[in-house]
């Protein structure tokens, strides 16, 4: 998924696979390998000894382990340093794959790592079970989430932060969802913008990892944009520049642009694949309709490829109340 | 390369990636590890499990062993079989991955285990050397080139080759280079086509996996616009169809045409990539010179989407004399 988007979009990527499974868990099953955080180390070092390591941005995504955590954090340690003498030459997208709606998916070693790595991090793409066990605040209201993104700037040191789900009780009872982020100040002080975006009442896999390659792509080019910006550490605007203004809100603004399209299309087809399914019973055969309502589900990406790119924006930042 | 190209032209691809390599083997050496014949059965075993396992093409390309070309075969016998009801609704191109310009670089079990395999293969890609591994013909001139064709059609019952780079010295002092294919009629014999290119003058890597993968996608395009072919067993055309009329033939205008383009801007980037490096001795550093001579002679796909979605064709195809 990842990969696809940002070639889609023109980099040029060197993907390497954590995992190699025969498909996403959504299914509830899958066959297939980890690579150990040795493998993960190695590859590397085969990118480096082949002179294939000048890379401008890196995205990580799930990793299944502690040492598999570990070791891409010491890939991002080494194309940081790399990059010292030259400002902005290396920005590190990390998403912290660690759960959902309250619910741990990875090892119990797997937060601890992460806790470590985000204070190198450029953005962090938390969602809001993430953002909560990274802060150690639990998010229940408009004042707890600023709280959370406060500690993450400020304890954390993590320039740019996007909440990239956040449904609240307090947000209306219209069933609808916030995207909120922020990238800090001089004085690590939060400019948080909000994004407000219709839920579209389906469970897709991946999302995750389209936003996090989308977002990769739209913030570079929202910076590139920017006269100096791509020169400056971590790509942060100077403090004159308003939440709604940050090259994050206008590549966010992109970003939910081309998953709404692309995901309204998917609920379409997907909602006309399952017609062929009604009046089964699926009564004892629990699997079989997962695995049918997984697939029907699956994001239709390669034939909306003009989605990716030119997406028409729809949603916009506003300034967080 | 081949799952990107297959992509950006609209299919839903399930990568079962045989090995993870840092970079390709043109660098002179890369880290990472191969695919073992156990984990691709498993890795298939999970695709079917989930119900993913519909495929209506499968390509395959290199494999490390025979262990892992017996381990694909299998898949693809499998869902060959699933298909025999429905004439034409599974279609398997092999790329007989062995070497090139005479030398193998695969191990020494492989041509025997694919001189198995491709029987049941529908679409063929070997090189001049491959082609000449395979039939047992050793190419020099246009009789032994239709021998070697003859030879697989008819031992080994394969309906549709590509000779996907044949250059012989009878050929003319210009540098050129042709693409030979053939589709069997019903009663084996061969039409024989032949598209004349202009040769580049520079080693890439990965260009066999474009030209697969464009391969698989042109030719599926080509045969679905003539009404029935699809529903025909290997998607063979009627006797009355001439060599230069085939579908085959019209896929590989396409394809070669999408090449072309894509190769001659690469030339142009990688020229001036290397233009930096003019004045640099080299001598007792062979090695970096080729990590920066395969850098720069990567092929640029990603940036020359237009090229593969839209070909220009120029080179037809003409009878084989």
């Amino acid at each position: 998924m990842a990969t696809y988007v940002m070639q889609s979009l023109g980099c040029e990527v060197a993907a390497l696979n954590t995992v190699h499974f025969s498909n996403h868990l959504g299914y509830g099953q899958a066959k297939g390998t980890r690579a150990t955080a040795q493998e993960i180390t190695d590859l590397y070092t085969g990118l480096k000894d082949s002179g294939l390591s000048a890379f401008q941005m890196m995205l990580s995504g799930y990793l299944p382990g502690a040492a598999s955590v570990e070791a891409v954090g010491a890939i991002a340690r080494d194309l940081k340093y790399k990059a010292t003498m030259d400002p902005g030459e290396f920005f590190w997208v990390l998403d912290p794959v660690m759960g959902d709606n309250g619910k741990l998916y990875v090892a119990e070693d797997v937060p601890p790592a992460y806790k470590t790595l985000v204070r190198d991090a450029d953005l962090i793409l938390p969602n809001q079970f993430e953002a909560e066990t990274l802060s150690g605040v639990k998010i229940v209201d408009m004042e707890t989430l600023k709280e959370a993104i406060v500690t993450l700037h400020q304890e954390y040191r993590i320039p740019h932060i996007v909440v990239t789900s956040i449904s609240l009780p307090a947000l209306g009872s219209q069933p609808s969802l916030s995207v909120v982020g922020s990238t800090f100040t001089r004085t690590a002080e939060p400019r948080i913008f909000e994004i407000k975006i219709p839920a579209i009442d389906c469970f897709f896999s991946g999302t995750g990892d389209m936003f996090a390659a989308l977002m990769l792509v739209r913030l570079r080019e929202a910076v590139y944009n920017i006269e100096g910006l791509m020169k400056t550490k971590s790509w942060v605007s100077g403090d004159e520049v308003e939440a709604t203004e940050l090259p994050l809100a206008r590549a966010c603004e992109k970003v939910l642009a081309s998953m709404h399209e692309v995901l309204t299309r998917t609920k379409v087809r997907r909602d006309a694949e399952l017609e062929k399914y009604k009046g089964v019973n699926w009564e004892g055969d629990e699997k079989k309709k997962r695995l049918v309502e997984s697939k029907a589900a699956e994001v239709r990406l390669v034939r909306n490829l003009d989605c990716l790119r030119h997406p028409e924006v729809k949603f916009k930042a506003e300034r967080f109340a």
